[in-house]
Formats: structure tokens, sequence, C-alpha cells
């Protein structure tokens, strides 16, 4: 096992023996992480909460997780975890293989993250929130959950596969972001966003299909869905099989 | 004292002997933290500073700080003070009772907060604010104070009791939210807001009263005052008060 | 060189002896730090990186990084970078003297930055963002650089000299903003704005002139260009050269 000296791991923590472990982090007893994943320096990781569920954290294999972050025990991460510096993650938070959490990301807790999801920096996740595989959230978007702040209701907001939700935009309690489709940067979404739908604006409002969007790289190409020609970072099968059904 | 053996309190500072402070926190000697206060890992409290006046950071009884976080020298909180993760709060910062400043919360100091007002994640505060007791703000919220940046001018905002200001609004300089107000997500505020007004948009505009809106919890009942139905964590007297107040 | 015993910093990095290093502070080989420069606690520097071009992080003289900041290998940055807490600065920034970020300020690389340039707090910089000398950018701005996320074309945003972005305001890719311009609090800018002129709203739209904009210190005088009255921290010679080019 590759810890730092100066890392404090608690001795009933599960790290498998190839767990890389930085300088000045502190990872507590309930903890399992699997092998290959590397731990920067300064985290807090496993952090008891009366609002878990008494489980360990699980870091699947290969995961990175990036300086000064810091994790609650009773949430479970599959493979290839990858986070930015700072993230947060509070108890009962279940993601898929390939999630990837940008810088100073801010997960609530209580809620569900598909497989290969990708936040961008600053993205701030209400608890009941649920992501569906392959959603891409870029930085400074939050997901409320409350429809009247502040109360005891919690309306759980739902995006499903595909879609991408631009810089800045807030999502508002109980709202449905539809497979395919595209959030403008800085816009409120009051309501449903259909699929394939492109939504603009505060409040936002439906400006047509995503399909007329023009890739700018000359080739005359639709921009959406984005899988037809962004595939950086997937699994080569993963991509096949997206193409194939595309086509 | 539970001071963890790696954590650096300097022997000046003042700590009750119940205090628990986490491994590699950093506490400078101009600090007084009272009774029952737990202080996370990796924290620097105390930072000394030429724009404070001299006094102590002083921490009330029974207080929560979260790991990462930073306060200078020269700002004073009530019992109860609860933050988040990484939260940074600079001198000449006052504040009451039971103030909760959630992760990532940005304080910029030279401020004051009456007692049980809460932030949630990623609130930004600028100096010369006033934030009167009970309100709440949600998260990215930021309060500004130059009204032609930059400059030498300050115009300092005031929130008065029981106001909600939802996610990601900004406030402009020298605005006044009036008590038991709700700015809706996304605002941008440039003007003065009455008591019991909604306002929503860019920039914000009039919505008409909050008693308007209904709690989605099937009972019926108005959704505002918001202390009418909502009283987690507060203090059984005080929400007597309230309700016999509102009767 | 005042490097405090708990701090890691690796045999071949190249301090000079008169940089003040905090605690639980740790850096990499890759790393210059110029005279008089002062790290502050549980930061991270000179993280490599296979996106780097394998030369050090080079800190000018007389900086100033706080505590909690991340910074990478290949960014090179003038005399007097001062930095707030929890910054984050990823491989190939270049910036000229005088840089400041504020707390919690993401730079993702591969972008410059001119002299004199200053961030307020947790502004995000996409990378082939190109900001030049004098430009102010406030609290919670965002540059993007994807015109139809997610892709691999990259549309880097260039914003001329003394322009000044208000807080909350997200530049879409590809813009450049005019000299002395300037964008007001909660803008979406989404096309390119002329030198001089002030743009607002979602999306953002020409409101006139700066100069129309009336100081508020009773003075009657113009706002804008606001260095005709905002020195604070800039060097004399410097100021002296812009009033008598301004004359």
């Amino acid at each position: 096992m590759n810890v730092h000296p100066t890392a404090l791991v608690h001795e009933n923590a599960r790290l498998d023996p190839s767990v890389v472990v930085g300088p000045f982090t502190v990872i507590h007893d309930n903890v399992v992480i699997e092998a290959g994943t590397v731990i920067g320096s300064h985290c807090e990781l496993g952090i008891s909460t009366a609002l878990g569920d008494g489980s360990p954290l699980r870091i699947g294999a290969g995961s990175t997780i990036r300086s000064h972050s810091v994790f609650y025990e009773s949430s479970v991460f599959g493979a290839g975890l990858v986070t930015g510096h700072r993230v947060t993650v509070r108890e009962r938070t279940q993601a898929g293989d390939g999630f990837q959490i940008g810088t100073l990301g801010d997960i609530q807790g209580h809620c569900r993250i598909g497989t290969h999801v990708r936040f961008h920096s600053n993205v701030h996740v209400g608890q009941q929130t649920q992501i569906d595989d392959f959603v891409w959230v870029f930085p400074f978007v939050v997901f409320t959950n409350d429809p009247h702040p502040p109360s005891a209701v919690v309306q759980g907001i739902r995006v499903r596969k595909f879609a991408a939700i631009a810089t800045m935009s807030t999502v508002l309690p109980g709202v449905t972001i539809g497979e395919d489709a595209l959030i403008g940067a800085g816009s409120v979404v009051t309501r449903d966003v259909g699929d394939g739908r492109i939504v603009t604006g505060s409040p936002a409002s439906d400006r047509g299909e995503v399909g007329k969007i023009k890739l700018q790289d000359g080739s005359g190409r639709a921009a959406y869905p984005w899988r037809k020609h962004f595939h950086r970072g997937y699994p080569e099968d993963l991509v096949a099989g997206w193409l194939s059904a595309l086509d």
C-alpha cells in the first residue's frame, strides 16, 4: 500500500494494497477502496454521519480523487470515479462507473447518478436528484429540490440520458429534463423539457430541436446528438453501441 | 482538550478544555473557542490581518466548523455556529446565535448577521452586508456592494428578517430586501423589495404577495410566511413566539 | 528558508531562501518560487500532469498564495501574484505581474492573462481564454469555451484591457469583450461587445456608452473609464501613465 507517511488511515478501513494515499489525507474506518485508486493530498474520506445508513463509503477500482476532497460514509461509486479538487459528497450518493465530478462539486447526498455521467466544475446537486447515464453538466449548474424554500417538501429532479446542461443554469424542483435535451447557458428551467429539445432563458423556453445546431468545426454535421461526434474518454464498445443504435 | 496530535494549536489560543480539534488543523494565537465546539480537519482559524481591529476570533459554545474552513481574527460568532466544508470568513464579521454557513460559503468580512440565519452552499457575502434574524439564503447567491465596479464606493445590502433568497440570485448594491420577502431563483435584484413581496427575473420584478404560494404537501396551506410550517432545528420557545405573533 | 516543519518541500524544488511555506503544504519537485513569496497552509504546488509541457511552475517575486490552493506545473506567474484561499490553477496558464485571483478561483489552464488583472472570488476560466492587462472580473463569472457542449471544439474568449465583468455573468465561447467595456451583473454575453459599451441582460444587449454612468460618491464625475478615479494597489507610475493618456 502506497500510503504517504503523513496520511492517517484508520486500521479498519479496507483499502486494496495498490491504493495510493497522498499526504495529510484522513481515511476513517467505514471505507472500502478498490484496486488502483489514487487519493490526493488533504482529503477526508468516510466521515461518519447520523444521516447515513451505517454502510461504508465504497470507491470503485481505478478511481482518482483529487486533493482537498471530502466524502461521507454510506455512498457507493462504481469503477473509474474521477474527481477534481475540493469536491464534497455527502452520504447516500450512488453512482455508476465512470462518474466525473469537477473541482468544487458539491453533492448533497441521497441522490442517484448513472454511468459515465460527467460534471464540470462547481456543480451543486440537491438531495433526491436522479441523473441518468451519459449526462453532461457544465460549471455552476444547480439542481434544486425545494419548491417553496424553506420547507420540508423535497421534489427531486430527473435528468434523462445524454442530456447536456450548460453553464450557470438552475433547474427548479421536480423538473424532468428529457433524453438528449440541451439546456442553454444561464437558463432557469422551471418546467419539464422534452426529449431532444433545446431550451434557453430565464425562465427557460423552447427553442426547437437539438438537431438544428451545427458543429462549428467546418464539417457541416449536426452538433447533437453529441454522441455522434464526441467520444473522448468513453470505452470503445460503449461508443460502438451508441453509433449502431443511431444508424 | 481533544486536540488531535497533528493539529497545531498556538499556546496563546484560548480553547475551552472540551473543544475538539481535528487532524492537520491550525489554530493561531488570537482565538477564543467556547465549550463543546468541534473543529474539523485541515482548518485554519485566527489568521492575522491588518484589516482587523486586533480583537480575537470568537466562536460561541456548541459550534461545529467542518473541514478545510478558514476564519480570520476579529470576528465574533454566537453559540451554535454550524458550517459546511471549506467556508471562508474574513475579519470583522459579527453573527448571532445559530448561524449556519453551507459548504464553500465566502464571507468577505465587515458585515453583520443576525440570529438563526441560514446560508446554504456557496453563498458569497460582500462587505457591509447586513442580514437580520431568521433569514434564509440558498446556494450560489451573491450579495454585492460596488455600484460601478471597480470603485471605492461601498453600498451594503440590507436583508430584513424572515426573508428567503432562492438559488443563483444576485443582489445589487444598496438594495433592501423586506421582511418575509421571497426572491425567486436566478433573480437579479436591482431595487428594493417590499415586505412580504415575491420578486423574480433579471432584472427582478414584482409578482405579488408571498401568501399566494401554496404548500405543495397536499395541505392547501400557504407556503409563506414559512415559519408557520417550517421549524426544523429552531429552538422550541423561538417557534412558539413566532406562532403566537402570527395568530 | 522559512519552511514550516510540517511542510513537505521536494529537494529539487527551487525556492528562494526568503520564501515562507506554511504548515501542511506540499511542494513538488518541478517548481520555482522567487524571493519574498509567502505560501499559506494546506497548499499543493507543482502537481505533475501529462497535459503540461514539462516546464516548471514559476511563481514571481513577492507573491502571496493563500491556504488550500492548488497549482499544477507548467504555468508561469509574474511578480506580485496574490491569491485568495482554495484557488485551483491548472497547467499552461501564463500571467503577467500583479495578477490577483480571489478565493475559490478555478483556472482550467492553457490560457493567457495580462498584467494587473484582478479576479474577485469564484471566477471560472475555461481553456484558451485570453485576458488582457488591467481587466477586472467579479464573483461567479464563468468564461466558457465550447460552443455546443460537449464537443472537441474550443473557442476561447478574448477580454480587452480595462474591461470590467460584473458578478454572475457568463461569457459564451468565442466572444470578444472590448476595451473599457462593462458587463452588468447576471449577464449572458452571447456576442462581441464593443469598446466602451455597456451590456446587460440574458442574452446581454447594448445599453449605451460606459461614460454615462455617474460615480455615486457625490462628485458628479463619470464612473468609467474607472481608471480615472480608482487606483488602489496599482503602481504609481502605471497610474500616472493611465491618467496622462486619458487627458
